[in-house]
Protein backbone atom coordinates (compact mmCIF):
# COMPACT_ATOMS: atom_id res chain seq x y z
CA UNK A 1 0.00 0.00 0.00
CA UNK A 2 1.53 3.84 -0.75
CA UNK A 3 2.79 5.56 2.39
CA UNK A 4 0.42 8.25 3.50
CA UNK A 5 2.04 12.18 3.35
CA UNK A 6 2.81 11.61 6.93
CA UNK A 7 4.19 8.65 7.48
CA UNK A 8 7.41 8.31 8.65
CA UNK A 9 10.43 7.58 6.30
CA UNK A 10 12.31 3.93 6.52
CA UNK A 11 15.34 2.34 4.77
CA UNK A 12 14.37 -1.11 3.96
CA UNK A 13 17.20 -3.54 2.04
CA UNK A 14 15.77 -5.50 -0.65
CA UNK A 15 17.38 -8.48 -2.17
CA UNK A 16 14.70 -9.36 -4.58
CA UNK A 17 14.35 -12.12 -2.63
CA UNK A 18 11.48 -13.50 -0.85
CA UNK A 19 11.90 -12.40 3.28
CA UNK A 20 12.94 -8.78 2.11
CA UNK A 21 9.53 -8.43 -0.21
CA UNK A 22 7.69 -9.46 3.01
CA UNK A 23 9.99 -6.96 5.44
CA UNK A 24 8.80 -4.44 3.19
CA UNK A 25 4.97 -5.21 3.03
CA UNK A 26 5.42 -5.29 6.87
CA UNK A 27 7.01 -1.67 6.64
CA UNK A 28 4.01 -0.17 4.56
CA UNK A 29 1.65 -2.32 6.75
CA UNK A 30 3.06 -0.59 10.22
CA UNK A 31 2.67 2.54 8.14
CA UNK A 32 6.27 3.86 6.93
CA UNK A 33 7.06 5.54 3.95
CA UNK A 34 9.89 2.86 2.39
CA UNK A 35 12.79 4.14 0.59
CA UNK A 36 14.39 0.60 -0.48
CA UNK A 37 18.22 0.02 -0.76
CA UNK A 38 19.81 -2.43 -3.13
CA UNK A 39 23.31 -3.92 -3.38
CA UNK A 40 25.44 -4.81 -6.46
CA UNK A 41 28.19 -6.46 -4.60
CA UNK A 42 29.60 -8.86 -6.98
CA UNK A 43 26.77 -11.66 -6.65
CA UNK A 44 26.69 -14.44 -9.20
CA UNK A 45 22.71 -14.21 -8.63
CA UNK A 46 22.31 -10.43 -10.15
CA UNK A 47 19.24 -11.55 -11.54
CA UNK A 48 17.97 -10.81 -8.36
CA UNK A 49 18.70 -6.95 -8.64
CA UNK A 50 16.09 -7.03 -11.48
CA UNK A 51 13.37 -8.52 -9.47
CA UNK A 52 14.31 -5.52 -6.57
CA UNK A 53 13.43 -3.11 -8.82
CA UNK A 54 10.53 -4.56 -10.08
CA UNK A 55 9.15 -5.48 -6.38
CA UNK A 56 10.18 -1.46 -5.30
CA UNK A 57 7.93 -0.57 -8.48
CA UNK A 58 5.08 -2.52 -7.93
CA UNK A 59 5.22 -1.84 -3.88
CA UNK A 60 5.11 1.86 -4.77
CA UNK A 61 8.11 2.02 -2.54
CA UNK A 62 9.25 6.05 -1.98
CA UNK A 63 13.02 5.80 -3.89
CA UNK A 64 15.09 2.68 -4.38
CA UNK A 65 18.54 3.48 -4.55
CA UNK A 66 21.21 0.65 -5.75
CA UNK A 67 24.68 1.07 -3.99
CA UNK A 68 27.36 -0.55 -6.17
CA UNK A 69 29.94 -2.17 -3.67
CA UNK A 70 32.21 -4.68 -4.91
CA UNK A 71 32.60 -7.65 -2.28
CA UNK A 72 33.81 -9.62 -4.94
CA UNK A 73 37.27 -8.47 -4.44
CA UNK A 74 37.68 -9.99 -1.31
CA UNK A 75 36.49 -13.04 -2.35
CA UNK A 76 35.71 -16.29 0.49
CA UNK A 77 32.14 -16.62 -0.81
CA UNK A 78 30.60 -19.00 -3.20
CA UNK A 79 28.37 -16.42 -3.53
CA UNK A 80 30.91 -14.08 -5.23
CA UNK A 81 33.57 -16.34 -6.65
CA UNK A 82 32.88 -18.34 -9.48
CA UNK A 83 35.41 -20.26 -8.78
CA UNK A 84 33.39 -21.89 -5.35
CA UNK A 85 30.37 -24.03 -6.39
CA UNK A 86 27.36 -23.25 -4.82
CA UNK A 87 26.30 -26.57 -2.58
CA UNK A 88 22.91 -28.79 -3.78
CA UNK A 89 20.78 -30.57 -2.42
CA UNK A 90 17.47 -32.14 -3.26
CA UNK A 91 16.03 -31.58 0.33
CA UNK A 92 16.74 -29.11 3.71
CA UNK A 93 17.22 -32.12 5.70
CA UNK A 94 20.60 -33.04 3.63
CA UNK A 95 21.53 -29.04 4.24
CA UNK A 96 24.84 -28.87 5.82
CA UNK A 97 25.31 -27.88 9.49
CA UNK A 98 27.69 -25.22 10.24
CA UNK A 99 28.25 -22.21 8.10
CA UNK A 100 28.00 -23.10 4.52
CA UNK A 101 30.48 -21.64 1.97
CA UNK A 102 27.80 -19.24 0.62
CA UNK A 103 28.26 -17.18 3.54
CA UNK A 104 29.82 -13.53 2.41
CA UNK A 105 32.36 -12.41 4.93
CA UNK A 106 30.92 -9.38 6.63
CA UNK A 107 27.94 -8.40 4.12
CA UNK A 108 25.37 -7.82 6.68
CA UNK A 109 27.46 -5.58 8.49
CA UNK A 110 28.36 -3.92 5.26
CA UNK A 111 24.68 -3.82 3.99
CA UNK A 112 23.38 -2.20 7.35
CA UNK A 113 26.51 0.44 7.63
CA UNK A 114 25.17 1.72 4.21
CA UNK A 115 21.43 1.61 4.83
CA UNK A 116 22.50 3.51 7.81
CA UNK A 117 24.30 6.07 5.78
CA UNK A 118 21.41 6.57 4.17
CA UNK A 119 18.47 6.57 6.61
CA UNK A 120 20.88 9.53 8.39
CA UNK A 121 20.89 11.57 5.34
CA UNK A 122 17.02 10.89 4.76
CA UNK A 123 16.42 12.05 8.45
CA UNK A 124 14.44 8.52 9.15
CA UNK A 125 15.66 6.28 12.41
CA UNK A 126 14.31 2.93 11.07
CA UNK A 127 15.91 0.43 8.86
CA UNK A 128 14.16 -2.73 8.28
CA UNK A 129 15.84 -6.21 7.31
CA UNK A 130 14.51 -8.87 6.29
CA UNK A 131 17.05 -11.69 8.10
CA UNK A 132 15.85 -14.38 9.59
CA UNK A 133 17.17 -17.37 11.99
CA UNK A 134 15.29 -20.30 11.80
CA UNK A 135 14.76 -21.38 8.07
CA UNK A 136 17.98 -20.14 6.75
CA UNK A 137 21.20 -20.88 5.69
CA UNK A 138 23.33 -20.68 9.42
CA UNK A 139 24.92 -17.12 8.77
CA UNK A 140 26.65 -15.28 11.66
CA UNK A 141 24.89 -12.01 10.92
CA UNK A 142 21.11 -13.08 10.90
CA UNK A 143 21.37 -13.55 14.02
CA UNK A 144 19.21 -11.95 17.04
CA UNK A 145 22.70 -10.79 18.92
CA UNK A 146 23.96 -9.47 15.68
CA UNK A 147 21.04 -7.70 14.97
CA UNK A 148 20.75 -6.02 18.58
CA UNK A 149 24.79 -5.29 18.49
CA UNK A 150 24.15 -3.50 15.09
CA UNK A 151 21.50 -1.38 16.27
CA UNK A 152 23.63 -0.81 19.51
CA UNK A 153 26.75 0.28 17.37
CA UNK A 154 24.65 2.80 15.10
CA UNK A 155 23.38 4.43 18.21
CA UNK A 156 26.86 5.11 19.54
CA UNK A 157 28.20 5.91 15.54
CA UNK A 158 25.63 8.58 14.53
CA UNK A 159 24.74 12.16 14.86
CA UNK A 160 21.26 11.48 15.28
CA UNK A 161 22.41 8.53 17.94
CA UNK A 162 23.81 10.86 20.28
CA UNK A 163 21.47 13.45 20.26
CA UNK A 164 19.08 10.85 21.21
CA UNK A 165 20.18 7.95 22.25
CA UNK A 166 18.42 4.86 21.11
CA UNK A 167 16.23 6.66 18.49
CA UNK A 168 17.83 4.32 15.24
CA UNK A 169 15.97 1.21 15.36
CA UNK A 170 16.76 -2.24 12.96
CA UNK A 171 13.81 -3.54 12.66
CA UNK A 172 14.53 -7.56 11.94
CA UNK A 173 9.83 -8.77 11.84
CA UNK A 174 11.23 -11.93 10.15
CA UNK A 175 13.94 -12.63 12.64
CA UNK A 176 12.01 -15.91 14.69
CA UNK A 177 9.45 -17.17 12.01
CA UNK A 178 9.90 -20.16 9.84
CA UNK A 179 9.38 -19.53 6.02
CA UNK A 180 6.09 -20.98 6.00
CA UNK A 181 4.82 -18.30 8.39
CA UNK A 182 7.01 -15.41 6.25
CA UNK A 183 4.88 -16.67 3.60
CA UNK A 184 1.39 -16.91 4.82
CA UNK A 185 2.21 -13.42 6.60
CA UNK A 186 3.57 -12.20 2.87
CA UNK A 187 0.49 -13.48 1.36
CA UNK A 188 -2.03 -12.01 3.79
CA UNK A 189 -0.46 -8.56 3.12
CA UNK A 190 -0.94 -8.84 -0.72
CA UNK A 191 2.90 -9.82 -1.29
CA UNK A 192 3.05 -10.84 -5.34
CA UNK A 193 5.88 -13.59 -4.51
CA UNK A 194 6.01 -14.51 -8.20
CA UNK A 195 8.41 -11.22 -8.88
CA UNK A 196 10.85 -12.46 -5.96
CA UNK A 197 14.05 -14.83 -6.47
CA UNK A 198 15.95 -16.52 -3.60
CA UNK A 199 18.39 -18.42 -6.11
CA UNK A 200 21.69 -18.49 -4.81
CA UNK A 201 22.62 -19.82 -8.85
CA UNK A 202 20.03 -18.84 -11.08
CA UNK A 203 20.41 -20.06 -14.72
CA UNK A 204 21.08 -17.70 -17.03
CA UNK A 205 17.46 -17.05 -18.31
CA UNK A 206 17.33 -16.02 -14.60
CA UNK A 207 15.27 -18.94 -13.61
CA UNK A 208 15.68 -20.55 -10.11
CA UNK A 209 18.38 -23.92 -9.39
CA UNK A 210 15.59 -25.46 -7.25
CA UNK A 211 18.22 -27.02 -5.01
CA UNK A 212 20.52 -24.49 -3.95
CA UNK A 213 20.02 -23.79 0.29
CA UNK A 214 17.95 -21.06 -1.00
CA UNK A 215 15.47 -22.76 -2.90
CA UNK A 216 14.87 -25.72 -0.72
CA UNK A 217 13.77 -23.28 1.93
CA UNK A 218 11.61 -21.43 -0.14
CA UNK A 219 9.93 -24.69 -1.64
CA UNK A 220 9.48 -26.19 1.84
CA UNK A 221 7.64 -23.31 3.14
CA UNK A 222 5.32 -22.81 0.29
CA UNK A 223 4.35 -26.97 0.59
CA UNK A 224 4.03 -26.40 4.36
CA UNK A 225 0.99 -23.59 3.30
CA UNK A 226 -0.35 -26.26 0.64
CA UNK A 227 0.91 -24.20 -2.42
CA UNK A 228 3.31 -24.34 -5.14
CA UNK A 229 5.87 -21.67 -5.34
CA UNK A 230 4.93 -19.19 -7.81
CA UNK A 231 8.49 -18.49 -8.63
CA UNK A 232 8.64 -22.12 -9.83
CA UNK A 233 5.31 -21.83 -11.10
CA UNK A 234 6.88 -19.67 -13.71
CA UNK A 235 9.63 -22.05 -15.12
CA UNK B 1 59.79 -1.69 9.32
CA UNK B 2 59.18 -4.72 7.11
CA UNK B 3 57.44 -7.26 8.05
CA UNK B 4 58.99 -10.46 9.58
CA UNK B 5 57.59 -13.89 8.02
CA UNK B 6 55.85 -15.27 11.02
CA UNK B 7 53.95 -12.10 11.93
CA UNK B 8 50.36 -11.75 12.06
CA UNK B 9 48.04 -9.90 9.70
CA UNK B 10 46.42 -7.02 10.24
CA UNK B 11 44.10 -4.67 8.25
CA UNK B 12 45.31 -1.33 8.65
CA UNK B 13 42.53 1.79 7.40
CA UNK B 14 45.12 4.31 5.89
CA UNK B 15 43.36 7.66 5.04
CA UNK B 16 46.73 9.58 3.53
CA UNK B 17 46.55 11.70 7.05
CA UNK B 18 48.95 12.04 10.13
CA UNK B 19 46.45 9.76 12.49
CA UNK B 20 46.52 6.82 10.33
CA UNK B 21 50.17 6.78 8.92
CA UNK B 22 51.34 6.84 12.94
CA UNK B 23 48.51 4.04 13.61
CA UNK B 24 50.27 2.26 10.76
CA UNK B 25 53.70 2.26 12.32
CA UNK B 26 51.98 1.33 15.67
CA UNK B 27 51.14 -1.63 14.36
CA UNK B 28 54.28 -2.66 12.21
CA UNK B 29 56.41 -1.48 15.74
CA UNK B 30 54.00 -4.59 17.39
CA UNK B 31 54.95 -6.96 14.93
CA UNK B 32 51.79 -7.11 12.61
CA UNK B 33 52.04 -7.46 8.91
CA UNK B 34 49.97 -5.06 7.97
CA UNK B 35 47.53 -4.80 4.88
CA UNK B 36 46.38 -1.54 4.20
CA UNK B 37 42.89 -0.46 2.88
CA UNK B 38 41.92 2.77 1.77
CA UNK B 39 38.66 4.59 0.43
CA UNK B 40 37.93 6.67 -2.68
CA UNK B 41 34.18 7.30 -1.28
CA UNK B 42 33.53 11.02 -2.72
CA UNK B 43 35.47 12.68 -0.52
CA UNK B 44 36.39 16.31 -1.78
CA UNK B 45 39.97 15.85 -0.56
CA UNK B 46 40.81 12.95 -3.08
CA UNK B 47 44.32 14.24 -2.59
CA UNK B 48 44.78 11.88 0.28
CA UNK B 49 44.91 8.76 -1.42
CA UNK B 50 47.70 9.49 -3.48
CA UNK B 51 49.17 10.52 0.09
CA UNK B 52 48.09 7.14 1.48
CA UNK B 53 49.28 5.36 -1.70
CA UNK B 54 52.42 6.80 -0.95
CA UNK B 55 52.75 6.03 2.62
CA UNK B 56 51.75 2.07 1.62
CA UNK B 57 54.82 2.19 -0.43
CA UNK B 58 57.15 3.94 2.07
CA UNK B 59 56.05 2.09 4.61
CA UNK B 60 56.12 -1.34 3.23
CA UNK B 61 52.89 -2.64 3.66
CA UNK B 62 52.58 -5.90 2.79
CA UNK B 63 49.32 -5.12 0.14
CA UNK B 64 47.29 -1.95 -0.20
CA UNK B 65 43.64 -2.26 -1.49
CA UNK B 66 41.51 0.82 -2.50
CA UNK B 67 37.73 0.84 -2.18
CA UNK B 68 35.46 2.38 -4.44
CA UNK B 69 32.22 3.42 -2.19
CA UNK B 70 29.93 6.61 -3.12
CA UNK B 71 28.92 7.90 0.40
CA UNK B 72 28.45 11.52 -1.52
CA UNK B 73 25.72 10.15 -3.55
CA UNK B 74 23.99 10.24 0.31
CA UNK B 75 24.83 14.02 1.14
CA UNK B 76 24.72 15.39 4.25
CA UNK B 77 28.57 16.70 4.66
CA UNK B 78 30.59 19.24 3.65
CA UNK B 79 33.61 16.71 3.10
CA UNK B 80 31.41 14.95 0.67
CA UNK B 81 29.12 17.56 -0.86
CA UNK B 82 30.98 20.75 -2.81
CA UNK B 83 27.66 22.78 -1.96
CA UNK B 84 28.31 22.71 2.01
CA UNK B 85 31.01 25.10 2.86
CA UNK B 86 34.22 23.64 5.05
CA UNK B 87 34.29 25.78 8.42
CA UNK B 88 37.52 27.66 8.60
CA UNK B 89 39.05 28.95 11.64
CA UNK B 90 42.27 30.70 12.69
CA UNK B 91 42.88 28.44 15.88
CA UNK B 92 41.56 25.38 17.82
CA UNK B 93 39.35 28.13 20.58
CA UNK B 94 37.13 28.58 17.69
CA UNK B 95 36.14 25.50 16.41
CA UNK B 96 32.54 24.81 17.13
CA UNK B 97 31.28 22.31 19.65
CA UNK B 98 29.53 19.88 18.96
CA UNK B 99 29.39 17.85 15.31
CA UNK B 100 30.51 19.93 12.71
CA UNK B 101 29.12 19.98 9.33
CA UNK B 102 32.23 17.85 8.47
CA UNK B 103 31.21 14.72 9.95
CA UNK B 104 29.86 12.23 6.76
CA UNK B 105 27.07 10.20 8.29
CA UNK B 106 28.12 6.14 9.30
CA UNK B 107 31.41 7.10 7.71
CA UNK B 108 33.60 5.12 10.41
CA UNK B 109 30.87 1.76 10.14
CA UNK B 110 30.83 1.76 6.88
CA UNK B 111 35.18 1.91 6.94
CA UNK B 112 35.57 -0.77 9.57
CA UNK B 113 32.31 -2.74 8.09
CA UNK B 114 34.72 -3.27 4.87
CA UNK B 115 37.87 -3.33 6.83
CA UNK B 116 36.21 -6.76 8.81
CA UNK B 117 35.51 -8.24 5.24
CA UNK B 118 38.71 -8.04 4.39
CA UNK B 119 40.25 -9.13 7.23
CA UNK B 120 37.57 -12.45 7.21
CA UNK B 121 39.21 -12.66 3.74
CA UNK B 122 42.86 -12.66 4.72
CA UNK B 123 42.47 -14.46 7.60
CA UNK B 124 43.62 -11.74 9.71
CA UNK B 125 41.62 -11.05 13.40
CA UNK B 126 43.13 -7.32 13.96
CA UNK B 127 41.94 -4.36 12.84
CA UNK B 128 43.79 -1.09 13.08
CA UNK B 129 42.13 2.34 12.69
CA UNK B 130 43.35 6.07 13.91
CA UNK B 131 40.47 7.70 15.37
CA UNK B 132 40.69 10.21 17.94
CA UNK B 133 38.87 11.39 20.62
CA UNK B 134 40.81 14.05 22.20
CA UNK B 135 42.18 16.72 19.51
CA UNK B 136 39.43 15.85 16.87
CA UNK B 137 36.33 17.29 15.07
CA UNK B 138 33.87 15.99 17.54
CA UNK B 139 32.69 12.59 15.41
CA UNK B 140 30.54 10.33 17.17
CA UNK B 141 32.63 7.22 15.56
CA UNK B 142 35.40 8.56 16.54
CA UNK B 143 34.40 7.75 20.80
CA UNK B 144 36.02 4.90 22.32
CA UNK B 145 32.05 3.67 22.84
CA UNK B 146 31.71 3.36 19.04
CA UNK B 147 35.08 1.31 18.99
CA UNK B 148 34.34 -1.19 21.78
CA UNK B 149 30.46 -2.03 20.32
CA UNK B 150 31.84 -2.19 16.77
CA UNK B 151 34.31 -5.12 17.91
CA UNK B 152 31.41 -6.97 19.93
CA UNK B 153 29.18 -6.01 16.67
CA UNK B 154 32.34 -7.52 13.95
CA UNK B 155 32.60 -10.91 16.59
CA UNK B 156 28.90 -11.58 16.28
CA UNK B 157 28.93 -10.84 12.53
CA UNK B 158 31.55 -13.14 11.53
CA UNK B 159 32.34 -16.72 11.05
CA UNK B 160 35.73 -16.70 12.67
CA UNK B 161 33.78 -14.30 15.39
CA UNK B 162 31.27 -17.38 16.06
CA UNK B 163 34.47 -19.97 15.81
CA UNK B 164 36.27 -18.55 18.47
CA UNK B 165 34.30 -15.53 20.23
CA UNK B 166 36.24 -12.42 20.93
CA UNK B 167 38.80 -13.53 18.31
CA UNK B 168 38.15 -10.59 16.54
CA UNK B 169 39.89 -7.29 17.50
CA UNK B 170 39.72 -3.36 17.11
CA UNK B 171 42.74 -1.75 17.47
CA UNK B 172 42.67 2.07 18.15
CA UNK B 173 46.17 2.99 19.59
CA UNK B 174 45.43 6.90 19.82
CA UNK B 175 41.76 7.29 20.26
CA UNK B 176 42.93 8.82 23.92
CA UNK B 177 45.80 11.01 23.06
CA UNK B 178 46.77 14.09 22.02
CA UNK B 179 47.47 15.08 18.80
CA UNK B 180 51.12 16.73 20.33
CA UNK B 181 51.30 12.68 21.64
CA UNK B 182 50.67 10.98 18.52
CA UNK B 183 53.30 13.35 17.13
CA UNK B 184 55.86 12.81 19.63
CA UNK B 185 55.20 8.77 18.84
CA UNK B 186 54.82 8.78 15.77
CA UNK B 187 58.52 10.80 14.85
CA UNK B 188 59.97 8.11 17.09
CA UNK B 189 58.82 5.37 15.20
CA UNK B 190 60.09 7.29 12.16
CA UNK B 191 57.33 8.26 10.52
CA UNK B 192 57.68 10.84 7.62
CA UNK B 193 54.85 13.24 8.22
CA UNK B 194 55.86 15.28 4.99
CA UNK B 195 54.43 12.54 2.68
CA UNK B 196 50.95 13.03 5.11
CA UNK B 197 48.05 15.25 3.83
CA UNK B 198 44.97 15.69 6.58
CA UNK B 199 43.57 18.76 5.27
CA UNK B 200 39.64 18.83 4.44
CA UNK B 201 39.87 21.16 1.75
CA UNK B 202 42.94 20.79 0.16
CA UNK B 203 43.84 23.68 -2.66
CA UNK B 204 44.07 22.05 -6.25
CA UNK B 205 47.69 21.31 -6.19
CA UNK B 206 47.28 18.96 -3.04
CA UNK B 207 48.25 22.04 -0.35
CA UNK B 208 46.75 22.13 3.15
CA UNK B 209 44.45 25.16 3.54
CA UNK B 210 45.75 25.52 7.06
CA UNK B 211 42.28 26.95 8.33
CA UNK B 212 40.09 23.74 8.26
CA UNK B 213 39.39 21.85 11.80
CA UNK B 214 42.30 19.17 11.01
CA UNK B 215 44.82 21.17 9.59
CA UNK B 216 44.92 23.74 12.87
CA UNK B 217 44.60 20.33 15.38
CA UNK B 218 48.03 19.36 13.40
CA UNK B 219 49.67 22.71 13.15
CA UNK B 220 48.74 22.58 17.28
CA UNK B 221 50.57 19.41 17.51
CA UNK B 222 53.68 19.88 15.66
CA UNK B 223 54.04 23.96 17.69
CA UNK B 224 53.30 21.72 21.13
CA UNK B 225 56.50 19.09 19.98
CA UNK B 226 58.46 23.01 18.92
CA UNK B 227 58.38 21.45 15.37
CA UNK B 228 56.81 22.90 12.31
CA UNK B 229 54.50 20.81 10.12
CA UNK B 230 56.76 19.71 7.27
CA UNK B 231 53.49 19.31 5.13
CA UNK B 232 53.48 23.28 5.84
CA UNK B 233 56.76 23.31 5.33
CA UNK B 234 56.65 21.96 1.97
CA UNK B 235 53.65 24.75 0.69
Amino acid sequence: MPASNDARPAVILLSGGLDSATCLAIAQADGFAPHAISFRYGQRHLHELECARRLGERMKVVSHRIIDINLAQFGGSALTDAGIAVPKHDTTAQMEAGIPVTYVPARNTVFLSLALAMAETLGSRDIFIGVNALDYSGYPDCRPEFIESFEKTANLATKIGVEQPGAIRIHAPLLKWTKAEIIAKGISLGVDYSATNSCYDPESDGSACMRCDACLLRLKGFAENGLTDPAIAKN
